[in-house]
């Protein structure tokens, strides 16, 4: 589906599909959007190129899985985002890349799938649009898209508070399964956070040439510097979560083993005790001819006796050298 | 709450409420400190965007909680810290955010709720104030939240020296318990003094033009080394304590553990040599008709002596071999 | 092997062997691919010299292995390259080590063994070759060097998810040392992608001059990214991989040891339920001529029931303080 | 205590009290070192403001505890350094903090308790003394005072050799515990030796304007870099001893365990066999009354065969299995 | 010892001792190399004072054990190189530290002991040698030098191999001791070849007056190069070294530790199955005068039985509940 958007010199908006880029073309002074969603076809290839994107450009955004990016161009700059097409409570992204270019009077974005994001733009009222700054359309979407994820991310902790809290008392061993499933995820979320941070330190620090690149004094400067925000934010959440992830998880395992070893010694113990005693039965259970003992008087008292003060024995050493 | 100080051209200096704001408007010369406690309605976003603080600022700064910040405007630096509205012994945060916007001849502060720090100079009498100098006054008001944070983790190395005492003598398994607590929360401590650090060697390196950005000539730059020296001190203590912390459990754990493997040991010593003594027990314990060492005059004699010397044979061999 | 292309200033293009040297050196403003299979002999040292090759750079080129590098001469650019002579589905690497000169008018490539890059450009047809832009060859060959590594890394992912179900299933003792083995081959790949990331690094942000080190208006800039982009996915990915097998291992161990202590555990608990059983069995197997209870009526039963009693207590006991 | 020195422009060199400050503000082109011993009262403070010290430098000399730091003032350079009061040979430091001011012609020194440093260089001889140069001498004094800890810390390097051995001998859960104590007094050294580090890695490179900021035709240079190596040496030794001795813990842990497991596996072994003779032995010592086996001729002495044949054949298959 | 070279200003070259070092003061043009071999007395202390050497300098290069560094002076650069004295198979370095004073018509050598490097250039042919540049020379021993670390690092690579394979067959725990031994010698090369890293990566970047700091134009950045590679790839190939031989102690004991729980998994179900049949027995092995079992015409039969029962029983439910 190709769609496009047209600011004319004199301020008139209108919507429209492949006719209004002729138009844009023979105009002065007008601003478009032109937004690509689906397959690029050869024709929309020759298109792009017409309109002064680069090839590589062009292979990179078509590309299934591509790092994020931002490459300026002597016509335009060129951004790669990895955005949201879908993701669930439990963390499990499907992505939906997104190819801006940003030219001096021109927004073009591709993107395979429906996006959010650009719908939300989209249908912005003519009043609030900044369709005459292309620059500041193209970093009020990244800002936009990079909320989708703080959302979720935010919700996050939530989560990881009730996980936290069921580690301690019901089902233990399913939330530490499930802990480190949300491990693995954060993994992945944070290498593309990764990629979008260094995006925007680049681009809070260096600038390009159609994204602006000045000082406090820029007022895109600000745009860049929220987006720059938001951003670093999410990275630094991220791999804050990730590690408490792998800390609850080892520390239940810690604390699991050395509980369970003191359940074992405590079971030892009660063996150890009864062993002996076992053999003391055993010994007066033989059957050998001549064992005067078995036939004293009080033989047998005198054995019972002698087995509760082992026992006994046994018990208040352990207790002493603190094994018990 | 909105309420105001005022020190005018001539010296003199005011408290009220929003009518010295015009005043300071017109008059020229003069000084004011603008400070605004609780919700931002529209009414005040409104005055503060009058008053040149920028709209993404504003947003920033009524966010429940956002990354601390330093952020040059053309007319204002924004700065957004993470003070202390609540903390308890145990280190338990509740944080209360402030932004300050810092101009050439005002301070404006807002915060959701009370907040220690600003009432601290606001009550400072008029002759050591230094509302002639907003630069000024936003730095040591910093330096003076920075403080509460270290006076807490100042406290909490004794509470860890005992913490470690404890480790080594009584109810210990609770004791681990309270470290890895500590543990997560100095978790969330190290990344908002994480925060502090990079914004204070931002502004100790490059400044920006209203907190000053000179070298060691400016009596400002004193000033931001001072805060960065702080928050450099509580980001490194933060960090050590941390890691301390996740030392001592871990060296609790392993010790532990080697001691209870060690009394495992002896345990399952003492039923390695009773079993063997049982099984000769119960061999001559059994019934079968033809057993001629049950007639032997000296049979069970002949037994409790082997028995005592495999028993001894195998302490002996333990010994040799070091397992005992 | 010696072979040569030649592209003539009228931009005929030949290929053919040394004698084409010869004509490149006579002719003005032609183009030379030459390139050498095989062992360097002093002869090839020789002419290698006699084109501006440093002798530093032949005696790098001719190791077995060198870290890749990028190095910049008077007269040319030497790039060392660790390609991939043969890699199997276990990401075992034959590498195979290319060395490129690439001057103003002419590339050299040097390589012990057949490679498979250089054929794919050498049998390029004339019309697409960049023969005329050694710059530009040298920066294709070396992206599509790279993207056969790629390859290999993209497949993984599905061999990581194989490997990852496999371990929760059957024999997973066998796919934990299949991890163990991926993860050392990810070690001494990520090493090289790192060299490779480095070079790149370099070469984007510095260039060399005759690979370009012009900005984002110099057409070479645009290969050179694209090269930087590649490279330093690779790396990211690899170490990503490198880190995901090793927290499979150390996961699986931490689970199946966690499992096995769960199983000690009953086990144990069977023992230390009989133990004491058999001990009073034993107490009443004993030959002692005076032991009241045997003559006792109900004495047998008594006895059973009390057995049953002690077995049905301790069952109570353990669950209650949540040992089973 | 304060004392003073003072060199004359004449190149006279006397010792003295405060008299001497007045001669040296009266004089023109004496040198003066002024150091003082103990509590800083309110005079003393009033003294330093008097000869160009900042008031927050002071504070920070006078806390009992900064963070080490180097800060250049427009008079003169101020250095916070942490020398050392009193370190005993398990390294458990008293730290003695010593600040310095070096302006163009003079040094001051303020200390709280006796510094030895500072006394040696105090009585060197007139001859040998840098008084003309309070740069130099500085740099001298923490070259010295740095020297105090490397002596320490390499004679630790035996203690450490020792340690090593002592594990693999005799006693080793007592050196176990010391080398965890030495790890946490050597954090704590690292943290300063790291502040040092820093104050000189900074110095060597920019500089100040009072200690040199020359490159290597200067004087200063050396003795800043002289200083460097040494803190940075003393600083990476300690963090490889740090190293050390956690991984000499850690791989004790390791080992003891390891054994500790290969010991219960024989132990386990010795109860696996004799279990189930003990049974067999049990089996016939019941008293049924039908039991034909008991009345065969050679069942004693069969049984007794079958159970050699047992633990023969449990030895061999645990040995074929490799658990032996 | 003390020998000297001369490079006289018409090329012709001659050895001798310290006259040698007065003929070139005389002449001009001329070329000094000043070789120094064990202590340094104070003659020759004084005597590479007047040859421009610095005190400092000077004090480094007979300190037993210096970091490696580089300074440069304003009249020749300091070197000092940790060499190798004596190296075994098994990573045991004896180092020889090297001082070089590179001045623009000079190079002065001073080591304790024989330098194996040293002599390897001294020897060299007249024809060769490249005595009339000191850099070069300087240069090219250095690298010389790092040659033979890298000799022995290489060759380690097959040891690793070796001892991985031994690890996986026979005297396993004498093996892993071995690693623990190459792993700390390793650590401590590391930090060797760290210095030695940091001294060639500043020497590459910025260089020195004397030992070039030109780019890729001047002919000793190349040789400053291929030093630079070395070092980087030992500190690299080291580095690798190490973390391979902690990660083969880990895994192994890991495995070790896998392995031995399960054997002790199935000699305890052996305990576990035969505990609760002992019991049995000894039930029936007790002497009651009222046992009516006991009685029974088939009841040994049927407690037999009914034992199998119970162990085919426990069997097969310890299988279908997977823990055989
Ligand atoms: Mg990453
Ligand atoms: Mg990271
Ligand atoms: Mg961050
Ligand atoms: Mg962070
Ligand atoms: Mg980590
Ligand atoms: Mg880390
Ligand atoms: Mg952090
Ligand atoms: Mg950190
Ligand atoms: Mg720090
Ligand atoms: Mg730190
Ligand atoms: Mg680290
Ligand atoms: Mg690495
Ligand atoms: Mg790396
Ligand atoms: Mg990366
Ligand atoms: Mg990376
Ligand atoms: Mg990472
Ligand atoms: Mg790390
Ligand atoms: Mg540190
Ligand atoms: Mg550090
Ligand atoms: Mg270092
Ligand atoms: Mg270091
Ligand atoms: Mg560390
Ligand atoms: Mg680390
Ligand atoms: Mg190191
Ligand atoms: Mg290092
Ligand atoms: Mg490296
Ligand atoms: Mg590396
Ligand atoms: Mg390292
Ligand atoms: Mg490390
Ligand atoms: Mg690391």
């Amino acid at each position: 589906m190709i769609r496009a958007k047209l600011l004319s010199a004199q301020g008139e908006q209108r919507s429209g599909a492949l006719e209004l880029v002729e138009e844009w073309r023979a105009s002065d002074g007008a601003f478009m959007w032109l937004d690509i969603e689906g397959e690029v076809t050869s024709d929309i290839r020759a298109l792009l190129v017409s309109l002064g994107c680069s090839e590589l450009a062009i292979t990179d955004s078509v590309r299934l899985r591509h790092p994020p990016k931002i490459e300026a161009f002597s016509d335009n700059t060129f951004v790669l985002f990895r955005g949201i097409a879908r993701i669930d409570d439990d963390l499990n992204l499907t992505p939906q890349q997104v190819g801006l270019w940003v030219g001096d009077n021109y927004l073009i974005s591709v993107h395979r799938g429906l996006s959010v994001s650009i719908n939300h733009f989209w249908q912005e009222p003519a009043e609030n649009a900044s369709l005459a700054n292309p620059a500041e359309l193209a970093l009020r979407l990244l800002h936009f898209a990079s909320g989708r994820y703080l959302d979720k991310i935010l919700e996050f902790e939530d989560t990881l508070g009730e996980l936290e809290d069921a580690l301690l008392t019901g089902h233990s061993d399913s939330v530490m399964r499930e802990l480190v499933g949300y491990r693995s995820r954060l993994r992945k979320l944070r290498r593309i956070f990764n990629y979008h941070h260094q995006m925007t330190t680049q681009l809070l620090h260096d600038g390009t040439p159609h994204l602006g690149c000045g000082d406090h004094d820029e007022a895109n400067h600000h745009l860049r510097r929220d987006l720059y925000d938001r951003c670093e934010r999410l990275f630094s959440l991220c791999n804050m979560y990730y590690e408490i992830c792998g800390d609850l998880v080892e520390g239940y395992i810690s604390l699991t083993s050395h509980q369970l070893n003191n359940t074992m010694k405590v079971l030892t113990i009660i063996t150890a005790i009864f062993v002996p005693l076992g053999f003391l039965a055993g010994l007066y259970g033989m059957n050998f001819e001549h064992m005067p003992e078995l036939h004293f008087r009080y033989g047998y008292f005198f054995i019972l006796f002698l087995m509760i003060s082992i026992a006994g024995g046994m018990l208040w050493l352990f207790r002493r050298i603190r094994w018990l």
